[in-house]
């Protein structure tokens, strides 16, 4: 809702999300609350879970009120209700780090993106446990590191720097670009809700090496990708985005690639994107995506 | 929300549409009408229209009130705010009139849509200007009727007859599934807001005859269907949805004319569903799709 | 290749399918028959597998000549080169049986588009393990039986039924419209390479009960339907053709079944049409689609 | 058909394309000039304009044969059937000038794609009406120009450029990257059928200035990029390819435009590549792509 404020007031845009039990009243309360931060409610969505009992919001707010007058507006309600809540700037560059391998698709389409204005995230660091990507980063003007990862002693000193680099930068997520490895189970805890990872897609489902030669074989006819949280339980998190493309008989195993690498690409940017929006809720294992 | 009411006391599922000027508190205003009528918001949309200044609302409400009771629990908010609004139950079947010709896709799909319980219409008449599709109806139960309209004395009797059915049935949407004749400025006004056609779409678009064949010597790669709303602007309604498919050279403009109706079938029914669902709300020429 | 053939001298279009050892001159050769039957190419398509190392042709062909004459014409060839080969008339209507069960959106679809003349299909009888569709099998004029399938015995009965039908109408294909039973090996067996099924398809695929809901407590984020050859595998035969809609956290677990039975009825039409246009070869688990 | 030449005999990928006067025996001809050259084809599309009576063929060959050899074996029948022929190795980097102004999207998506190796051209220079792009280009390693064309003597400037940079690197394509001036009728003539131009489409289309702001104010729900031949009919040559995307009313014009040129992007490097690898043809107004 817009108004006309005084034109010597400067207004903030907020985003306010939060979960919890749901019960009746929370709309009007919350909504109260925002009457009371003299707040206009831009942009709204909510969901309620029946499979968890949870109900999710978003709102965007206009208001004159800084974060602490903003905050203290709605601490009755969050604390009446219990809300686990988050409010950011709407537009605010989310820190972000970037781990990469040698493929460099998907840290390109990030790169570009972020500074054609069109993805709301700051690169302090892409860290890769090979060299390739350093010109790449560069360019962007995006500081690089590459720590190589052959053994176990490699896989520790990787994974420290991981979690030097998110204190130092502040980092509030982590992305895997097409990283090679697989983290830690330690390391999947401490990132847990905070580092979203890339992988092929295909219908059938194929597990094991080379999965594209697999596809290849069965003569599947549908490719893609799939955005999804980190967890310990290799590629089962919770999904955020999914793709898919046509693919037809002629096609080599290669060109499969190539076609499962567009497709990589923009699921992961765009599940990028809606979390830098504060866009993605967790359910349990399912994600609510506020579009 | 969702709350355990008393295992007796029935609960109706209500959807409340409005629109007004956008200003503080309506949200507030609103939910706080909900509480009053003890009803939990179950789905909830808005949107601000910067175009117009005009604020947009989508909710459904479980409530144990019945209609006088949640008319009275929200008039004070509806009058403060000057809002034109809309009360309906769920999924109730809308009162839906369909004029047909000689082509059976789109009348197909409504009908087969509606019997498999996937379209929440109901369907007094078909009314055509051909007797071609008076199996179809007859098959699917539904009542049929044809009058020629091979001249402006047909036309006028087809048009009568069409107000005496929105009268005789108390019509709320009137479907144009194919329905080759335009419309009398009477009627389309007389319609307004209440009418909805499908055409074919190009990419460049076609004016004149047989488009088809325009298309198809063009070379066209993507054909398709838009769904809008009857005004006396022919085929230049506001538009509730559009698909398209890809075509290539191939194609001969028969095979394109057969695409081009599959699409027609699926995009008039998909409006149709939105419509009857009370997500489709008017915003001077442009349409807000609650989805 | 069109001529201006003499008036009085009618032509067929034949379609002409073959495989065979990939070696040098094929297409020359099969030309060469072609023209000594005096034939028109209108349509050609051919696949080179490098994985199995066979060469695929499709040609559509108009031609004065009977069968008698053109088969004569590509004796000497088909015998040079160990052609597995099969020769048509283009948009003769295929002899196909439906299975179904309760299910009605594949077997209307398949009707429906049947009688509109877009499907090349003739259907001399539903057979199903319920009398659910007996009505819809009626209204399309198609004959339909049903054989309960509680026991071994029914199942038995059932499968006895599909192979005398198989005889008694000399049945081509084999088209399994939703029947939720599995066929015996042995039957799978007979059917080999024409008999088409349909299953809903998810990223990732699960296995086991009510897939929708597994689906809806991952939260998948696109749902779809293969259509395939059945083999004894199950629902691992040769992929015919594949699509995927998108979905979101919105949607119940009900609302994806129906989404799904949309992808399955237009995922199995399509099959069916490209194998009655003889379109679909097989090259050991893949398919090469001649579209 | 693959063969297994003698492991010291080097063989070459030809694609030969051509286009003749639709006539029996062109299949068989072509073919086995090939035979006679001692050519394997490995991939072969053909189509018969009903509109315009011409026999399109586009043949990749392996053959032991050089050029010289090749056009020799080839000869008898291009003479013949009076073909329009072309050939060309298969994967051979397409000279290509890029022209642009201020907007990177495009341009950058053509330098990504052909550094990645997705992308058969090679660009001697980027040439420009402004300075913006020039960072872009020098990352990529390509030679950039920009001439300002601020009135007609910068125009015919501009274009003087183009011609002398088409010869000076002997120029097979020039891409309009978003190029925003209208190119003279002469200059149009003069890259006739070797020039490619990508625009934004709407369903319905939109004339005049700021489309993306009209299809705002229509309410449109898809939008979509068309990358066509010029021609001195602005905006209305051969269309190439076409894709669109789906919106809805809550985006904002400016949302608009940044959807719009990611089809943009993708829908020009596609029709880029095609042509690069000789699978455009021109049949009148119309456009024959084998994919």
């Amino acid at each position: 809702m817009n108004t006309a404020p005084a034109q010597s007031e400067p207004r903030n845009h907020w985003v306010l999300t939060f979960v919890c039990s749901d019960q009746p009243g929370i709309v009007h309360a919350i909504s109260g609350a925002v009457v009371a931060a003299r707040g206009n409610i831009t942009e709204s969505q909510q969901f309620s879970s029946s499979d968890t009992g949870r109900f999710f919001m978003r709102l965007q707010v206009e208001s004159p009120a800084n974060r602490q007058d903003f905050e203290a507006a709605i601490a009755p309600v969050t604390e009446t209700y219990g809300m686990t809540w988050q409010l950011d700037v709407v537009g605010r560059p989310l820190r972000t780090l970037v781990l990469a391998s040698t493929a460099a698709h998907c840290v390109n389409d990030l790169l570009f993106r972020q500074r054609a204005g069109q993805l709301p995230v700051e690169i302090p660091l892409v860290l890769s446990n090979h060299g390739t990507l350093r010109d790449l980063a560069s360019f962007y003007g995006v500081p690089f590191e590459s720590i190589p990862v052959t053994d176990a002693s490699g896989k520790a000193d990787f994974e420290r720097r991981v979690l030097e680099a998110v204190e130092e930068f502040d980092i509030e997520l982590v992305v895997l670009a097409r990283y090679m490895q697989i983290l830690s189970p330690e390391l999947c805890e401490r990132l847990a809700g905070r580092a979203i990872n890339i992988h092929h897609s295909f219908l059938p489902g194929f597990k094991g090496a080379n999965p594209y030669r697999q596809a290849h074989a069965r003569g599947v006819k549908l490719i893609g990708a799939t955005a999804h949280f980190v967890t310990s339980d290799l590629d089962e998190g919770p999904i955020i985005e999914q793709n898919v493309v046509r693919v037809d008989h002629s096609r080599s195993a290669s060109e499969l690639v190539a076609i499962g690498q567009d497709e990589e690409s923009r699921t992961l940017t765009q599940a990028v994107k809606w979390f830098a929006e504060d866009r993605v809720l967790l359910d349990g294992a399912r994600t609510i995506i506020f579009k």
